[in-house]
């Protein structure tokens, strides 16, 4: 029997996943040449209806490189000379920073522990620092980073270059791209697509970045630079042969959401948040790791549990349904639930369900 | 109604694909955690098929990456430290060139004309050159370079660190790993996949390397570098999300591949690029590019056209299957003919039929 995968991703699947992806065998998609007409009309709507529904610009260039963690690097490598800044609060943003200092720039970090957000008013960011590296949603620990707090900080510091992770949050937050330069997420979170495929939003800002630090004989990488990819995204193409079977896959499943609507999706997304932070809140036997309700994630619930994680774990699996564990030290005192649009409020409920009984 | 592609990549997918996709989808694999037991399992069955199919010996580990071009920045970057020596005689083994020069190495090579081929005899190694990099089927131009003259060159330079390119050929060629440090391919070629996955197979003594490069604070790259790479493949883990479907995918085909029989496989190979280089040998309206026998690919066959090559191509279209033109500026007067498992001699054949009638 199949399973209800409530995991912060790879996750459920969007229910419309199998359908397309028959459509798109019998289409024989995975035989089509990158080079050909068929591709770039691929390319072209799956960029049409990302720009549709997340309202990104046509300042703003969509690439596609093999993951997320892949974009850190491209990010490092194409718009910071010496300095970075991060805002750290867990694994992913952690990563961010690392890949910053492995590439040997001049990486600061303004840190928080596990569960703690950040508000626009306590930042502080370096005078030097090129790039400003901010988290949407922390993945490892269910920590937003509210879109208002991110537009006041770009506000605040209009000459820097801001790139925002929302890999475990993304078509979620709104994003004002007349202020984000860069912003970059993975498929198989919120969109509920199979893991393979980074998707790298960048403003034409990055690319003169880019373009100054080439010029200026910096090593921007070979693979994946910024004014290769923006390049051959001039006639919709790709570098390097890409992941075509699941660009076409993201194409699809985002004109569903925007047949469904981004309004309807959000709010979806904030109902069912409620839904479960109310009964962490209210049950004896869980409750919310992340204090504040304004740093609270909507699309990963982190809970501390009374009994061992693993316990309520395995009890929710033979119930039919996936979650997973706390992240690093919190692996057996936490479960983590992730609330994308591919879990419907019916199955939040069955999963809710579960957990009383557990408790 | 399907069409038959015998273009060299993306390419017709292995006839069991479908098959495996849709088990995949039935098992959830879409969905699973990476950090699970049943992803390890997939790694670990994947590695084992491709050793058995390519007689990878545990000497030499096997990594994935979003495609084979990211694969040629990790090499230089992993085991350059100044110098490497390229053989150039088409797009592909110049983009690996390029590569290195992008990351700032200093890059020699030794370069031919499109058509042309190396031996063993005339390759002249510079002696400061830390890494060879050799392409054995130079996909744009339809050359191979024999393994036979791969192993006699290792054996000449035996301190030097020597990559295969084997994208478009792999598992066809006898590639000696007690003698050669790496290679690498993507799945969209002989292995019958959609594109999207890369393949790296590296020897302890490139990690070796590239630890000695990270101990002398050598930038060796942040995402998918060499030893991390390798610490996670020690659990059949990744350092990034991969893409779990296609290492899935590519095991399956490859226990596929093992069930004929490696020698039963390159066998096949052999006669139907027999049959195709003797057709366009003896029609009066083709000929072959590559003169020598010994140079001329067995997986990708590319013939000189007497009318203009966009006429055959759409001829062979009609009639129901897909071939590719000529690289560059051999895109009007050349065809390409991809000789991949995925289509049968019984479909080169009919192939061949259309081919000979439209001559």
């Amino acid at each position: 029997m199949k399973q209800i995968y409530f995991t912060a991703g790879p996750a459920e699947l969007y229910h419309t996943v199998t359908q397309h992806l028959q459509t798109a065998m019998n289409e024989q998609i995975g035989s089509i040449s990158h080079r050909s007409q068929k591709f770039r009309d691929i390319y072209r709507f799956t960029v049409e209806q990302l720009r549709e529904l997340m309202a990104i610009p046509e300042t703003h260039g969509i690439f596609f490189t093999g993951s997320a963690s892949e974009i850190w690097e491209r990010l490092a490598l194409n718009c910071v000379e010496h300095e970075s800044f991060h805002l750290v609060n867990g694994s992913f943003s952690k990563k961010c920073y690392d890949y910053a200092l492995a590439l040997g720039k001049f990486a600061h970090k303004q840190e928080k522990p596990l569960g703690e957000g950040f508000d626009y008013s306590e930042v502080e960011v370096p005078e030097y620092a090129e790039l400003v590296a901010l988290t949407h949603n922390e993945t490892s620990a269910g920590v937003q980073l509210r879109t208002v707090d991110i537009h006041k900080l770009k506000r605040s510091y209009s000459k820097k270059l801001f790139a925002v992770d929302m890999v475990s949050s993304a078509p979620y937050p709104d994003l004002d791209y007349s202020l984000i330069d860069s912003a970059y997420f993975s498929v198989q979170k919120a969109f509920g697509l199979p893991a393979g495929l980074g998707v790298w939003i960048a403003s034409e800002k990055l690319l003169e970045r880019a373009e100054q630090l080439k010029k200026a004989d910096q090593n921007i990488g070979a693979h994946h630079d910024l004014p290769t990819l923006w390049k051959f995204y001039q006639t919709y193409e790709t570098p390097a042969t890409p992941n075509v079977l699941f660009i076409y896959l993201l194409g699809k499943v985002a004109e569903d959401l925007n047949r469904i609507g981004i309004d309807n999706v959000r709010r979806d997304t904030e109902e069912k948040a409620k839904m479960i932070y109310k009964f962490i809140e209210s049950h004896s036997a869980y409750e919310p790791f992340v204090k504040e309700d304004r740093h609270r994630s909507r699309t990963v619930v982190v809970a501390n549990t009374i009994q061992s994680s693993a316990n309520v774990i395995a009890e929710v699996k033979k119930a039919g349904m996936v979650i997973g564990s706390g992240y690093g030290k919190f692996k057996d005192s936490q479960i983590r639930i992730a609330n994308f649009p591919a879990t419907s409020a019916e199955q939040v409920q069955q999963l809710l369900d579960v957990l009383q009984k557990i408790g």
